[in-house]
């Protein structure tokens, strides 16, 4: 498929009016062709419009017509081959191995959102039957439903060209809602986002949907975003990316006539704490697995473990060795964006002259190339000093000696909110585990155990989430069938005839659906 | 019990360090003894502070425990006897039965959530077990559950003065949920509220709670909510109340340094569709059913029917005379406070000074006295004329009249977001509600047919809530068992070992609670 450049506005290719600019291949150093057009206000405006325009139609496909559209859209990525896979790796310098690793994460998530369709419940439809004798008053037959909020804004992550963007979760989550997408493309992976587009819209045209259902907008800098938000017909937003750029998209969401939410997974420096039996038992593996685990995908993972709590004693030392060996002898990667492996070095030097961190290891950066570092300092510093907890996007992490268990669970509590928390314990640490952990729920949207933050499985049970600045909304998961909740919201029928109510809160229930009757789960 | 006007912070009385002010009794135009005295902003600090330290300990209660409470709590409140009844009577001019159904509903709220802790599911217990021979890479055992946002601050409303107050259906949903609550009392029933604050803190202490569960924080003027609202303990706000004040909480949450959500539920006027086959047939029994809705609790409910729709004509006509006849032979009745009467006059003086709108009946005003009043207009000058889609709190209701269905829809679609939307229909009329249906889903949360929309039943299948600016929060209801959604946050644990799980998410599930396991419900 030749690269034309374009927006997809409602299913058409479309110019942008506004500046061009072209796709950089970190790994090369230099722009790559074809030229892309940013959108103007204007048709920020058309494909908002179109969006809410479709809304209602959309919304009255029937769950299976739905889950046909998100197992299209997989199939149509597919389809797209080797194509995107290596247009995907000049724009953002990932080797193959990870894309299509990703690709497949990407068409599983739509195929989870699928199978939620189907199964039917997402809607947790109730029924509380009238009681016309009840006295003093008798009660109206009452049926509740979720349906979708209205049109989403999702902005594309840059560290996941594929399961963050597009067609990321965002998307499939709003899509299976019934919410139309406006998607504003990530200016560092243009044409990878064009022939996702493609692929989304081939799939809203092959199931007869309204092409407002989808539009993609090309861009850079950040004012289309804003417009984006700004928009009227907008009900929601779905964002990846940095802290300074989620907060402000939640300033303007709330700034609007009507207040919108907006779901923005920002900042988290992913605490893994080495209790001490663990630590004294296996601190070389540990610090094997850390290394690994932060150096993955040149840490450019929102569950990058950037922080690294352990009470200091002989066992932190050696652990603090062995990942600085680990780690020095890492070759430095190739980071996404110019723009990232800059705030990287700086993050990087930030730390390395604060008085009370010592370096451990340190590499040298050049251009997109990012190496790992690793810093160490005294709970106590961390604790007095703000900017040890900021977020260095990229392989740094800070290792925190802590006195004891209490300074331990102080350094806890003292952190912001978090996307993950992760313990290593043995039997013997388990009264430091309970202790610990009912300041990790508050802190943390997952807790792991025994392993490392990097990886979020895309499943029912997870979360992908975590009180601000996590996310903007520490209520939701951005990753996992719960991230449909997003872009919900209840109505509640009351004495509607039923030829007129949603088939799922009719009397018969053919799909034998769970609904709740009553407050009780039944398929009846 | 003697009223001894002050606050109640962590279970403790202590006299406010505020100004003092006093109660007025809009029925007999006095003031109320004792005085209170409003909490200073470290007395505020105190009670967060209070609640943020108990929260883990009271989110490990068990539910058993926390459904114990709150049934506690409606004992308690039922022991207060008459007591309670004539001083919200003073406090309020609200009639005696309404106050006595007011506190059964009160109560049912209590113990709606009590039975939903009892049947366990409520926490959405999420089991995706591991997968350790799954390739290419193993799957983690990841298990789900909501728990409590942590502490929130409720705000009483003027109109509902237990229901909606103290211990009301904010106070029950967080308290459900694990969260410490601080309740900001309602200037207008100080002594209604620190009775209702008694009844909850012997309940807390009855069952070995910690003191910081609960605390009173009386008080007059905004500053204290506003300093409420912008403490670093509190992260969640229930309101009900004006929009002013709710955008102005809204605010406040937004600029925090963390964000947090507020449910505020705030301005609707109720729009009530008149299909042509039901007005036709019923226009004097709607134009009953109409004037008894309006001036129920002279018209101080947020789902009072303020706006009315029906095609012009002389079926519209005679609903038009027919509810002018009945409102015109309608007291005028007391209303809650000397503010809220002067608003609504107001509010009445300004709609009958509109050049476009013609007055059918009015009534005269003196003191808190408030008479109903009934306007009319064409749809041409409601979609002109912004400010007659604003709400106006009491027995006032604009009947607009539309050329033709498209026209009505076009109405429905220029509405902002509403609690409720009514449908009169009969058989004939299957085709227009069908048309109208989808913009009312949109629009608002619950959909009432061939009824009323005052009468907010608390159930299961219930929505109060709606878009904004129904609501600050269109996914949320403050109403209902879904209520408790609002304050509540998931969290993940991946590969815990057993002993730490919490017990509705370890492997033995000997209660059968619904879990999802694979993203299906078993009671395994």
């Amino acid at each position: 498929m030749k690269l034309l450049g374009q927006a997809l506005i409602g299913g058409q290719p479309v110019r942008g009016a506004g500046d061009s600019f072209r796709a950089f291949d970190p790994q090369r150093g230099e722009h790559i062709e074809p030229p892309f057009h940013s959108v103007s206000e204007e048709q920020v405006n058309q494909a908002c419009v179109l969006a809410g325009a479709a809304f209602d139609a959309f919304r009255a496909s029937s769950d299976a017509q739905r889950a046909t559209l998100l197992e299209a859209i997989a199939g149509n990525i597919l389809d797209l081959g080797d194509e995107l896979i290596e247009r995907a790796m000049a724009e953002t310098g990932l080797p193959r191995a990870r894309l299509e690793g990703e690709r497949a994460r990407t068409c599983n998530q739509l195929k989870l959102f699928a199978g939620l369709l189907r199964e039917g419940s997402w809607c947790d439809p109730r029924i509380d039957p009238a009681m016309p004798q009840r006295a003093p008053l008798p009660r109206a037959d009452l049926r509740y439903r979720l349906i979708g909020v209205g049109p989403v804004a999702v902005f594309g992550a840059s560290n996941f060209p594929l399961a963050f963007s597009v067609a990321g979760g965002d998307t499939a989550s709003a899509l299976a809602a019934g919410c139309p997408v406006v998607v504003k493309a990530h200016s560092a992976h243009p044409g990878t986002s064009e022939l996702v587009a493609h692929a989304v819209v081939a799939a809203v045209q092959g199931c007869g949907l309204p092409p407002g259902v989808f539009s993609l907008l090309p861009g850079s800098g950040s004012h289309i975003g804003q417009a984006l938000v700004r928009h009227p017909a907008i009900q929601a937003v779905g964002f990846t990316g940095s802290r300074a750029g989620g907060t402000s998209l939640m300033a303007t969401a709330a700034a609007r006539r009507q207040p919108i939410p907006v779901y923005a997974e920002m900042s988290s420096i992913n605490p893994v704490f080495l209790l001490p039996a663990a630590l004294a038992a296996r601190h070389d593996a540990l610090a094997a697995g850390f290394a690994a685990s932060l150096t993955l995908g040149v840490g450019q993972f929102c569950t990058n473990p950037g922080l690294v709590l352990g009470l200091e004693g002989p066992a932190l030392d050696r652990f603090c060795a062995a990942a600085a060996q680990a780690l020095g002898g890492s070759a430095a990667g190739t980071m996404l964006t110019a723009g990232i492996a800059a705030s990287y070095q700086r993050g990087v030097q930030a730390l390395a002259a604060q008085s009370e961190v010592s370096t451990l290891v340190s590499t040298a950066h050049t251009g997109c190339q990012g190496g790992p570092a690793l810093f160490r300092a005294g709970a106590a510093s961390f604790l007095a000093q703000e900017s040890l907890s900021d977020e260095v996007f990229g392989p740094a992490a800070l290792v925190i000696a802590c006195r004891d268990l209490d300074e331990m669970r102080r350094v806890a509590e003292h952190l912001e909110g978090q996307l993950t928390a992760t313990l290593h314990m043995n039997d013997a640490d388990m009264d430091a585990a309970q202790a610990l952990l009912p300041v990790l729920e508050r802190k943390a949207g997952r807790i792991v155990t025994n392993g490392f933050p990097t990886g979020v499985e895309v499943a029912h049970a997870m979360v992908h989430g975590g009180p601000f600045p996590a996310t903007s909304d520490g209520r939701s998961t951005s990753v996992g069938s719960a991230a449909i909740h997003r872009f919900l919201r209840a109505v509640c029928y009351q004495d509607l005839p039923q030829p007129l109510l949603p088939p799922v809160l009719r009397d018969a229930n053919p799909a034998k659906v769970w609904r709740r009757r009553d407050g009780l789960l039944t398929q009846e």
